[in-house]
Order: structure tokens, then sequence, then C-alpha cells
């Protein structure tokens, strides 16, 4: 079993602390994004939307997407669990993970990729041509903003996202807060909940990844 | 357990195409998401993000997210298997379905979102007011024909998107076609596989739900 990753995205990040929590340790073949190693043919037979992380099977199956690549991993590698113990928890952990996907992660994402010198023309991810757009930077700031209000309020009740357990939904809010970081949207003094929360994830040796 | 659904919205019905596939039948609600019911306090109190389906299990909890709400599904009704059979076969499917809920449920949604008039104010799912961005309109147009033209890629290989099985990520796929077709973006005549699946999932009892 082969890891495709990229030390400086996010994307695999995601995937590289979930494997830390596991303690799994794959071959790894680093992916240059910044050379646009991941536009080139040999990259695109692994994963045609062009996007790390890839995890490439024994039998050469591809299995590209973060929430897709934690599933065969949970499966495999089933201690400790990351997804969900039972069906309520498995929903639950599901729901607050694409959540902080969709409001936190690519909302980060949708104000880098429409504003960033270097991806001009490369908006979106993929080998096709998309030109940025100004406003969705600031409507991408507004998203995260409300993402980091609404961690906030999730964790006024509850140690970790779901609850008394660190999830999958904890690294996802954990990489989306990091990049929010990098985009000049810190966590604000008045979150003490998501404040708390961060120093606890943050500590775990997993963050390193 | 009780549903909150909308007749007329594509997001619900991807879980009650999920449900009639597995003979599944609950208790529903009807949410009149063109009275803008989903934005009232009581709508809020099940499902802050204000957007349907909604699960809500017999001990209160509530389920939003349709891919969380089918994980729950799956978990308690398993037979027939809709989101896959062992490790492998589970992240092919989590996999192709996230790729088309990205690439084609969502880029659709894009597209009307910005467009409508009913929906000026409302470019985004939830509360908050955001303003439409007319640039996004011509975006999600290219998004979905990329997607159809993948979904043809894919299905030239495949009787259904991940194989011999029909699963979840075709759910995601028939909603996203149906959704661009009602913008005016049929599948291509040239689109000879995707249009035979299309066929096949169809005249399947599940496409009336």
């Amino acid at each position: 079993m082969r890891f495709y990753d990229c030390r400086t995205a996010p994307s695999p990040r995601r995937v590289r602390i979930f494997m830390a929590e596991k303690g799994i340790e794959l071959a790894t073949v680093q992916v240059n994004l910044r050379h646009n190693e991941q536009l080139g043919d040999a990259f695109k037979q692994l994963n045609p939307w062009c996007t790390v992380p890839v995890l490439e099977l024994d039998d050469g199956t591809t299995i590209s997407e973060v929430v897709a690549v934690c599933r065969y991993l949970e499966e495999t590698y089933p201690d400790p669990p990351l997804m969900g113990v039972d069906a309520k928890d498995k929903a639950v952990v599901a729901m607050w993970d694409h959540r902080f996907e969709i409001e936190g992660f690519l909302a980060a994402g949708e104000m880098l990729r429409n504003s960033a010198p270097g991806l001009k023309g490369r908006a979106l991810t993929g080998a096709a041509s998309v030109e940025q757009i100004a406003a969705l930077v600031e409507r991408g700031r507004v998203r995260v903003r409300r993402f980091l209000t609404a961690l906030d309020e999730q964790l006024g009740d509850n140690e970790f996202v779901t609850g008394p357990r660190y999830t999958i939904a904890d690294i996802t809010a954990q990489v989306a807060t990091d990049f929010a970081f990098r985009l000049d949207l810190p966590i604000r003094q008045d979150h003490v909940h998501a404040r708390r929360w961060y120093d606890a994830v943050s500590q775990r040796s997993s963050a390193a990844a």
C-alpha cells in the first residue's frame, strides 16, 4: 500500500493525522504541487481529478477523496475507532465531519484559491483552467468566520466535536482551523471553547503529522 | 424515527431513493422550503444549518447531511448494502459518492442558487444572507458539463458507477443528473454510456421517490 502525499497541503494532512492517531505508517510518495506534478500524465493515471491524497492498494486500486481514504483505513485498522462506534455515533460523526468539511475546510480553500497569485487560472482543483472570482474571497471569509463560531458553540457542550471521543470530525475541524489561521482568521479571543479544544488537539502527537 | 423531507427538493430525494431501495418507510414531515419554514425557530431546533433532510431518532437525536442520514440507515437496515460490502468496496463507493456530490450535485446547486430570482440574497443554504454571484452561474455550468462527461467515462467500463452493484454513488449521480436536466443541461446524445445507465436507474421503482 502506498500513500501519495504533499507535506505542505492541508487535504492530505487530514489523512496524515488520521494515520498518526491509529499508528499507521505507510510507504509515502511526495507529490510536488508547486511544480504541478499532480497535473502530469503519471499522476492522472492514479487520480484523474488531480488531487492528493491518494491511497494505492496492493492490487493497484487507487482511492482518492479524504473521507474515502479514511474509510478504507478505518475498516482495515479499526483501533482506535475515529469514525464512530455504533449506528448513531457513526451518523453523528459523519454529520459533523461533512458540515465542517463544507463550511470550514472548503470555505478556507475557496478564499485561498480565489486570491493567491500563484493560483490564477486554477481557482478549482483539477486540470481544467478556472478563473478566480474576486467576490468569493470575501464570501469565503464570511463562511470561515461562521464556521469558527459554530465550532465554538458546539464545543461549549462537548469535550470534542461529537462528544467525549476524538474523531475524524475533530481532525477536519483542526486542519480547517489551521488553514483559517494561515488566511489571517485566527480563533477569536472570546471563543473560549474553541480555544480550549484547539490547545488540546494541538498537543496530541498526531498534530505534528 | 421521523424523516423531515421536502418533496420538491433534490437533497432529501437522495435519501428518499436510498430508503426506497431498502424498503424503509418512515413517518415523514414535509418542510415547506418555499415558505422558508426551514429558517423558522422550530426547524432550527432540529437543524441549525436550516437544511433538509433531517432524521430525528426516537431519543431526540437529529441527524442532518445526506451522507450521515444514509450512514445511519445503512447501519440499521443493512440489506441491500448501498455503501459497499468490504473495505475496498466501501472506500470506492465513498470516493465516487463524494466526487459526484461535489462536482455534480453541488455544482448544479451553485448554478441554481446564484441565478434563481427567488433565491436572491440566499445564494447559500442556511439562515445567513448571502448575495448571488453572477460569475458562479457560468462556472457551475462548466462544472456540471465536466461531471456529466466524467460520469459517461466511468460508465464506459462499469454497469453502475462503482461496478456491478447499484450504490449510493448511483443515487447521488442520478439526482445530480436530474437536477442538471432542470437547468437545461441534459445528458449529451453522444454520452451513450451515461444514457444507458440513466435509463436503467430511472426504471427502478426507487426513481419515483
